[in-house]
């Protein structure tokens, strides 16, 4: 009698499969063990309703709960501050995890408190908890009923999701990076182009934590259920991550579509008004006024970011009517950067710094876009009215980008920003 | 002939003479030349709606005029936003000067871009305009109309206001500060014990600048139309000011009331709700929990103030469950901070910090109060609904017990802060 062969799996499908103790594949319904659940300050009080009012639960796994203020951090107004506030009392009386005012954006916050770790089921209350799939973790978004169903029974139910395969090739040239890899990865897929699938990103060893983060954060943009980054080389591990050997894609697993970039090609790339997949070469877009620029977000406001709108930004100043925000993801990102003198240097070229936490990437309560402004930003998603107003319009880079363009006042290239010869 | 004596005067009599070129006292009406008209975001668009639909006038001396977007920033709405365009728009169509998001609060901004100067007038269009008295500025707060006409036609008209002399003296003991005198002072006036005069402080060459703005600030809480703190000694030369001889009030000059301060008496002190004049002793008010402590505002958000707390928080951590935002005054006490170490210290022991402006001080946008919680602040009004909820507490004290209550989690003083043994 000779054992039946396996068929491959995707990365999607392995770890649906280890965390739901069933062998399953695209299509199949799974029930799986979820690891962490994350709820962000604006569905807190949902969530709060659902546990309490309508399953009258505790979470299952108290230390698998995290709850995040960082959408509006500090609070805006009176009934924001009372959710707030209820978010803190709900996490004494249980014993879940808070994460207060300042510390920063969930998915930044878990990924630096080790809650979002290969092989992981992650699910949060925010769409882009994609994020996760940076270390291999199944991150995926949900609502406030899904994510209390999990947080009361410590499991959640879906449908695996088939895969594309998006493999990186060849290396980036100077002052191109993983943010114009994802626009351009989002472009060649469509906004709709990978709904409810898993986006697995084969870069080798390429991208460090912070890059692939951008890269897994970006994926739901497409419409995916989640996006994962493959373990290459060394690169998990020397973040003290445990990578287990079963968490890789096999050999030969089956995928809807298969796509190959090669970042070698790239140019930096830019989101036009309103669509993500609206994408262009920034050279193309060179000149357009801008009236603020935003540096942060869960994609683009960690160290390496801050360091890339440095880089532009030392010694130069931001341009006559042109603002620039910048806001740390977190906390420790907002430390790192005081102690090394990035934060020194934005400071001297008129960055305005903000607490560490969502800012005004959906315009809820800072940096709020007026009728017919412009913005250049880091972020994730450039829809009408996003920011703000809804005549307002929103172009998303790279931070080194928009950084140039902070300092020419226009839509530009860190090469057309004129430098002092000593 | 004998030339006839003439009546002395008090330091508002003087600068208002000066600037009205006729000879004024107390209970006369003067029409002032006015040497800067300061508008806050808040009020821009009343100012231009009257500038430009009520009295069909420019600004008479555009360089006369600051607009300052600081009680708001960054916006926290599409309305806030639209303002503060327009009021941009008008800055760049009238020539008048504009100091945008992050650059800081209006007094602390004139204050160091020099448009504040001894024997000046100041108008603003906030009511802690008062604060410009620290320089020997006839500050005084007024509504969008008022300063509308001011701008218009460069001048003011008043009623001189009588005045109280209050002398401070003793030197103060080691963690006691100018906010401690401050509220000592508005204690014994009583909240409407000076309203519509002139508070002349008398301190010889005690207190920086910077203290002296805490203490002309406080004046307007006992309703003064404005605070003089007499130029002593070298203080304000040493700032590089020039302080015109005739500034200075005369010998046997009428006063309505005099009041002495001993110094060397006072204990640190708070003021509990719901007047800015129910002050205690903050040891009679320790071991009261704390929800959020804010360290900022004009009137305790400069360098000297970011010190004093740096020095409690130094090693130490907030405590679990309070929340500490600091706020610096403007961009340039943040660059300070940060290049001397101190936002590092503080971002350390857990500090949540925020875009220099007004921050929580008026509840408007961030750090608003939930019903029931408790606040310490080092600002300047603690009335019934001012930070958020009206059923908020709101105490005010000085940098240095906002630290050590943030620390303790509890109204406390910097010796209840347990050091360890090194």
């Amino acid at each position: 009698m000779t054992v039946p062969e396996l068929r491959p799996q995707t990365m999607a499908e392995k770890i649906l499969s280890q965390r739901g103790a069933q062998r399953v594949y695209a299509g199949d319904l799974a029930v799986v063990e979820v690891d962490q659940v994350m709820v962000v300050d604006s569905i807190a009080q949902s969530f709060i309703e659902r546990m309490e009012r309508d399953l009258a639960a505790l979470p299952k796994y108290p230390e698998r709960v995290s709850i995040v203020i960082d959408h509006v951090a500090p609070a805006s107004t009176v009934s924001v501050a009372q959710a707030q506030k209820e978010a803190r009392e709900y996490a004494a009386r249980t014993g879940v995890r808070l994460f207060d005012v300042g510390r920063g954006i969930c998915h930044q916050v878990l990924m630096e408190e080790g809650l979002a770790r290969p092989g992981w089921i992650v699910l949060g209350s925010d769409s882009h908890s994609t994020t996760y799939g940076a270390v291999a973790a199944f991150g995926s978004g949900m609502g406030a009923t899904d994510i209390a169903l999990a947080a009361a029974s410590g499991k959640t139910w879906l449908k695996v999701p088939e895969s594309v395969k998006v493999t990186f090739t060849g290396d980036l040239r100077p002052g191109v990076g993983a943010k114009d890899a994802a626009l351009e990865m989002i472009r060649e897929l469509g906004a709709d182009g990978a709904t409810y699938q898993s986006i697995e990103m084969h870069a080798g060893d390429r991208f460090t934590r912070g890059e692939r983060m951008t890269l897994a954060n970006l994926c739901v943009e497409a419409g995916a259920k989640v996006g994962l980054v493959v373990p290459g080389g060394e690169i998990l591990t020397g973040y003290g991550y445990e990578v287990p050997g079963w968490v890789y894609p096999d050999e030969g697993a089956t995928y809807v579509r298969e796509l190959t970039l090669d970042l070698s090609a790239l140019n930096p790339r830019m989101s036009a008004p309103s669509e993500v997949d609206n994408v262009h070469d920034v050279a193309a877009l060179r000149g357009l006024r801008v009236d603020q620029v935003f540096i942060g977000t869960c994609t683009n406001g960690r160290i390496e970011d801050l360091h890339a709108a440095a880089e532009v930004l030392r010694g130069q100043r931001v341009a006559a009517g042109t603002r620039l925000l910048v806001i740390p993801a977190s906390s420790e990102v907002m430390e790192q950067a005081m102690a090394d003198g990035t934060l020194l240097t934005l400071q001297r070229a008129g960055a305005v710094l903000g607490t560490p936490g969502c800012g005004p990437c959906m315009g809820r309560h800072q940096g709020v876009l007026a009728p017919g402004e412009v913005c250049v930003s880091t972020s994730n998603r450039n829809f009408i009215g996003r920011m703000g107003d809804k005549d307002a319009q929103i172009y998303l880079a790279s931070p080194a980008v928009a950084a140039a363009t902070a300092v020419l006042g226009h839509i530009g290239l860190p090469q057309d920003v004129q430098r002092d010869v000593a």
